[in-house]
């Protein structure tokens, strides 16, 4: 297939200003997914997309509904039945371009400002998704294509990927599939070129305490009740112990260790320092689970943080109040192979264990997303490597990330599709910012390295 | 003397249905402290005081300038410079009487019903200023009185009394008294005679912590930093050991502990046991520092609550945010000796020495009061015990109180002038709520023991 690659990355280079043309097409479009205002952009976007891949000779094109925004389908399965069968994963949906006046041009009229294009989606990754289907559409023109191809373009990633857990169990043989790979994880640096192997998982919980039936007057009950704003403290205070560690019963006891390779490797990503979050965090000193770096407890490791409180009066002045009720949200980021449903168990455990019985105690968990993991070694993750290396010239990094990408996790969970998850994006892309960017120069890259990537996968 | 306290007591008899209108007239005066629209009604109901004081015969009559609203003074000096002098404590203003739809007559338009007269301001406390002017015109008109008299009738007490420190602070040579007598401190029953001699007093802070200097996403930065919720949670719930009792460093080095004797009286408070207070707090079991009955902890121990914690998200739904900053309101009750000040010191220290220096803390102080206590065999205190065991045929009740009243300490601290604090008021009596009513019967009991207590403090 040596001959098939030249060419297809021969038609890339040729084609370089008509693959840009198209992204200030789909950029135009002001597909804003959390704005019901824009719901007509939503379907036009997902047109463009479908229109885009019938061109491309995929058959079986659709924009499916999933009850929220539709997804866009199209599969290209003339590699063969022996042949792996790839899952594209993108979304076509933006945040929204507030504040306005911030932004140096019109947010939805993508311009070239020397290296970058500027506008809303151009990195946050209608960039990406162009760059995905040029490589495609480079491979499929050039001739032979070792992979079987679907596309599973979602338009709700920016409010949270809400309908595509079920949308995807129902769909499961549809999207069925031997890998995935999503170009929305973007690289550490322009000339660092990088695979995100891991991601953390979610449980966020609301706790909610009772004490007395009604709200007391501190003068007259002070120090006869327990204060559900005290024990909401004593209970916060007790899930982590003096090494800092999470005290939910079994915690730690499903956690993947990271291994020496990875920790190696993590030493090598750029900005990542514990003096680095120290700047980032404008704090003065770190904090964390004992006997890792801040990078490693970040992306590596599970924690529990408290992400708000409320208690009782908290307007200006005082009021002596011995207050009925207190609520906490705590949430846990996960590693695998933790899961929300386990660590849900331990806290219901934990508080059912702290929490004096005087005191009325409701855990309920309001938002979940699985971790997600890659194998380092699988065929697709080296078809990768190789291809990062090959235009970059350099050993790509392998990282893992503290945030959670829902839709990566499901693809894992629901469809057995461990994701390669990579992207050219840059950190100071300022996406979900105003003039967001995109740096043309890695984006041509980008598509070269997809190319390479696809007929590497043919490579045994 | 004992032909005055005849002559004084058939004086009252026969001029019962007068006080009663009398209290009318002033009940009539809608003086709202907290509503700046009653200024004038403000204004009426003290000059309404000045023209009573002056009818007695007191002399410098005067609505005296606070700042706020003004402090109506007079004094009648003529038993002579051997007698004692009492400052008569009393306010003239009113809570709003909202809900306005809830009361079944008109708020400002005092009823009688049955046993009861009905409206705001007949128990708290105009009934009992008029209660006072009434035992005391009797008195004056039997002839001898034993004791020189000063009145002090504020018209802020409602609103927190904010003006009268200061304001007897300046002008403690005119309120110079031996001894005060306020008799807005209630009795525990109809039936049950009662002294307050210890009133709580109160260190309300704010603690303010900023861990990160802006809201970090938990996903990246989860794991990392010192999250000021879960730092405020642990510095909450470090503050009582695990024998409830606070942990602030001296916090009970100045308490004046608890004798038997009044730890045995106690046990003579209707409706005070722990099953009481089980019961109208609302709760399954009580919670306090070890060793002591619920009453004696909420009247006689000091204690430390939290009224309110605000911190990072609180809204609906998840978010993901490590906040930067953490609020805490947490208040302390004091009784003798403890101060404020010193208090205040006991809070700094332990915050210093408990939250991490990597996260920024600040505690302010927003509302103090001095607790105060009066000696339970002081010649008022004796005569006041005769006075109502000659009118209920029953030995009073010596309790303390949970609560604060900032005048009561105002007047022991800057005056030197030790209270009696008794009263007439129930705690049925629906204050501050629609409906407020006063018990006729109890009342002109009351201005009876006032005559007697007038009468005692001539007797050696």
């Amino acid at each position: 297939m040596a001959d098939s690659r030249s060419k297809a990355l021969e038609f890339a280079k040729q084609n370089r200003g008509r693959f840009l043309d198209e992204l200030k097409e789909l950029v135009a479009i002001p597909s804003i997914s959390a704005d019901s205002a824009h719901k007509s952009d939503i379907k036009r976007a997902s047109e463009w997309l479908e229109a885009k891949l019938k061109a491309l000779g995929f058959e079986n094109v659709k924009s499916m509904d999933t009850g929220g925004h539709p997804i866009v389908y199209g599969d290209w399965m003339k590699a063969g039945a022996k042949a792996p069968t790839m899952l594209v994963y993108g979304h076509y949906d933006v945040q929204p371009p507030d504040p306005l006046e911030l932004w140096e041009s019109k947010p939805f009229e993508a311009v070239k400002k020397g290296d970058y294009l500027v506008g809303r989606g151009t990195s946050d990754m209608k960039g990406q998704v162009i760059a995905s289907l040029a490589a495609v559409e480079s491979a499929l023109t050039a001739g032979e294509v070792p992979v079987n191809i679907k596309w599973m373009i979602e338009g709700e990633e920016e409010m949270g990927s809400g309908s595509m857990a079920d949308f995807i169990r129902a769909n499961s043989k549809t999207f069925a599939s031997d890998f995935a790979l999503n170009p929305d994880a973007g690289m550490l640096a322009a000339d660092q070129p990088t695979l995100t192997y891991g991601l953390r998982g979610l449980a966020y919980f609301e706790i909610h305490l009772t004490g007395p039936d009604k709200d007391l007057h501190s003068g007259y009950y002070g120090g006869t009740v327990r204060n559900p704003g005290n024990e909401l403290a004593r209970l916060i205070s007790g899930m982590h112990d003096e090494h800092n560690r999470v005290t939910l019963p079994g915690f730690y006891d499903s956690v993947r260790n990271l291994d020496d390779e990875e920790r190696a490797e993590f030493k090598r990503v750029p900005h990542a320092s514990d003096s680095d979050y120290i700047r980032a965090a404008g704090v003065t000193e770190l904090w964390g689970e004992e006997g890792y770096t801040a990078f490693e407890r970040a992306t590596a490791r599970p924690t529990l943080e408290v992400n708000g409180i409320l208690c009782g009066y908290t307007g200006e002045g005082p009021k002596t109040v011995l207050p009925s009720k207190a609520m906490a949200k705590v949430s846990c980021r996960l590693v695998a192979d933790q899961s929300p449903k386990q660590v849900e168990q331990q806290m219901m455990a934990y508080v059912k264990e702290h929490c004096h019985p005087a005191v009325k105690c409701e855990v309920k968990m309001i938002s979940d997303g699985d971790p997600a993991i890659s194998e380092r070694d699988s065929r697709p993750m080296k078809a990768m490597d190789k291809a990062l290396e090959a235009i970059w010239g350099k050993k790509a990094i392998y990282r893992r990330e503290g945030g959670t990408i829902s839709a990566v996790a499901y693809m894992q969970k629901i469809l057995g599709a461990e994701c390669v998850n990579t992207g050219f994006g840059l950190p100071d892309d300022l996406i979900h910012s105003p003039n967001e960017h995109m740096h043309l120069p890695t984006w041509e890259k980008g598509v070269d390295a997809l190319i390479h990537f696809i007929y590497n996968l043919g490579e045994t």
